[in-house]
């Protein structure tokens, strides 16, 4: 219950904001504002309506405001930067670290992009240019390319110097990166190594190599992925050429991680990982409707299997009021299945190997499951409508149902990532589209088989 | 589509093994597993049938032995610990960091504790105990006594020469600690600065004493929020009265924070966090049974609102083909808004302050999609059944029951979150259900209202 606790204490913040925001008083508002870090005032400032955001951005310390544009979502970011002067601007982002900057430059204008890269050395320039240059879900596109090298043949003791003379370190170096003449990749010395070996010591002693290197191209999602199979706080990226272009630390990975969490849960809801609470009614609407109407089809689909049975039901009233049952459990059921199968692929746990197995354990858990529940919805039945007929059919539907959503949990997300389709954004559509049309299926037409007066 | 690749390149590797293991040639498994990081060889231990897993374990390099424990979950760890001599765990487990240790600790046959303990020197042994003192989910749990730290009174070359005297510092180290005499946490100096400034230089000038520690009693979730928030690599940890403790590394912080995901995908669904692809049948079986029985109590709730309507449905059977629409596109717009609340409160941008603001603009939302989706139904219904009263009906059934939805997908989590109930959990059974009654309740009561031969 930490969230709970959390939410207490956020809850308590914005309502405070709020009240001094409504009388004018913006001393405490930007108290409370610079005793955040620049994460929680995004987050902050996403919560808040567009006019107060304004106010309370107008209140963030300056000093402040490249990192909260970092933090905020593509929506809220661009209306800050739209409240800036291009000086404001020039001045928050300049001092950013090269991959930052490349985050944010596109929603920069162009003035102000002008202005940062005439402000910057050569060097540099040419840093983010190469950062720039690679696709936007990329190791390079991740990686700062200000890295700290050294050469395998020196000692300990020249490394220091080196460093005494170099100065300040980028933020969260960890490791030095051992390369050649050619700036190949070679190894990495971890810092704590220089502090506790002597002097003396030469580099190739140390050097550890093996850890691989992440080659520019590599996606996000796989980079993400090694990190926390190898449980890295920092890795070195290479070009095909295993020439050293920059490193990757986890803090960048840990955005990753939740981005693909927030991505997998508001995906499989049917809302844009672009959209947010706060998101305008307009945009966030658009975004909403196509996906009632690809829900709405299928709503169709399976109300036109029910549409063939009318006559029955026209016999039958209990009918109608029961297959609601039969198509939702079924629908219930393979969920379950669904979401376990969505990780185990996430995770690469199934393959051609195991399909098998895993069918026929979840069509043993759903016979189980099928005949428990078929059983406690059959008694119930008798004893509503008096009826040992549909008390027989609807326990022998919901057997069938179960079982069919068993396997179409199994089935279509694998079926999906054969065709490269992510099961988690568009598997639950199919798979409840199954259940229903099965659930309806089999309970009217077993109904229509058993029961109708011939 | 990373997923997809890594999907291929794993699937791949399974098929090997598992050709491999079927012929009974060892040596090939034996090869590609040693390949593997030990994350990995738990991810794949986790993925095998048990006969085959215990084989695989039984090759696995003795020196990972303890670190694939670390990662896999706790049925396969029950299953591959039983597979073990006591010696072989002794040795699997020894030269683990006290924090994993920890982690094992429970699930180790007690001749093998009492081994373990015998191996440590006091001063291990009793940080071992300290962190068993402290709550599962707790920072406690998380840090590893292990920390080197040093005086404010110091100058950077007496560190270097204490640092060479002790030789291999605690893994991930990037800062020392600044203690008081009494061991109170003061700040901290970073690997990077002891080797970019002068031998010289004394600690006090470099310690960096902004960042808070953590308390020893946080919970885990509210530790995994701070490293995010603040971008955090380590930090440390303290008790009550300010005494260091130990330190927290990103590396497990990565571990709470893909279990949260885990857990909010996998409980939203209805299956319980213990449960994976692999589990045992009967295990699986009741896990999915008690939500599946949740959700049919719901069903019949639903059920028996279309029940009160048995006469309309007899007189009208065009009513039953439609119902289901109406519920189900219910359903389908309140979990949009549902996911967004969830992951809106789980950031702490959800008060008192703005519930207002929400609920207006879901329901805005709400009418724009229930008018246009209610007009698509209409005219489909009216082709379909000729009967312009019934197409009628369900335009307005649909704008009630969305704009239902929209209400219930903002009040249901907030209500569920003031009586400290996970809304990712129990959201959407609660959702649905309200959608469901509503959805038939409006189409068949409107129904019956104007339809109806009086």
């Amino acid at each position: 219950m930490a969230d709970a606790a959390r939410h207490e204490r956020t809850a308590h913040q914005l309502r405070m904001l709020s009240e001094s925001l409504d009388s004018g008083r913006y001393g405490p508002v930007r108290r409370l504002v610079n005793t955040l870090s620049p994460a929680e005032i995004g987050n902050l400032l996403e919560s808040l309506p567009s006019a107060k955001r304004d106010v309370v951005w107008g209140l963030v310390d300056p000093e402040d405001d490249g990192e909260v544009l970092l933090h905020v979502d593509d929506e809220v970011r661009e209306g800050l930067i739209a409240a800036m002067d291009p000086d404001e601007l020039v001045a928050a982002v300049e001092d950013l670290d090269i991959d930052d900057l490349a985050e944010l430059l596109d929603d920069l204008p162009d003035t102000v992009i002008d202005e940062v890269l005439k402000s910057m050395d050569r060097e540099n320039r040419e840093r983010l240019e190469q950062v720039l240059s690679y696709p936007e879900d990329s190791a390079g596109r991740l990686m700062n390319p200000d890295v700290v090298t050294v050469r395998a043949d020196v000692t300990i003791d020249v490394v220091l110097r080196f460093l005494r003379l170099r100065g300040e370190l980028p933020d969260n170096t960890d490791h030095l990166y051992v390369v050649s003449r050619r700036h190949q990749y070679l190894g990495r010395v971890a810092l704590s190594q220089l502090v506790t070996h002597d002097a003396g010591t030469p580099i190739n002693t140390l050097m550890d190599d093996s850890q691989p290197a992440i080659t520019v191209e590599t996606l996000s999602d796989e980079v993400a992925r090694q990190f926390s199979d190898h449980d890295w706080i920092s890795a070195p990226v290479v070009d095909e050429n295993n020439v050293l272009l920059g490193r990757i630390t986890i803090d960048d990975v840990v955005d990753i991680i939740r981005e693909q969490a927030d991505y997998q849960v508001l995906s499989a809801a049917g809302v844009s990982e672009d959209e947010s609470l706060f998101s305008p009614v307009l945009r966030a609407f658009r975004g909403r409707f196509t996906w009632l109407s690809i829900n709405l089809a299928t709503a169709f689909l399976a109300a036109s299997v029910v549409g063939r049975f009318e006559a029955t039901l026209a016999e039958i009233v209990a009918l109608a009021v029961l297959m609601p049952i039969v198509a939702g459990m079924g629908g219930n059921a393979g969920t379950q299945v669904l979401a376990l199968m969505v990780r185990g692929l996430a995770l690469g746990q199934v393959s051609a190997a195991n399909v098998g197995t895993l069918v026929w354990k979840e069509v043993r858990i759903a016979l189980m499951n099928g005949v428990l529940l078929g059983l406690v919805v059959g008694v119930v039945t008798l004893v509503w409508f008096q009826n040992p007929g549909i008390s027989a059919v609807i326990f022998a539907a919901m057997v069938l149902n179960l079982s069919c959503a068993a396997l179409a949990g199994v089935l279509v997300p694998i079926t999906l990532r054969r065709f490269n389709i992510d099961p988690a954004v568009a598997g639950g559509v199919i798979l409840t589209t199954v259940t229903d049309v099965m659930g309806f299926f089999a309970f009217l037409g077993l109904a229509t088989l058993f029961l109708l007066r011939g």
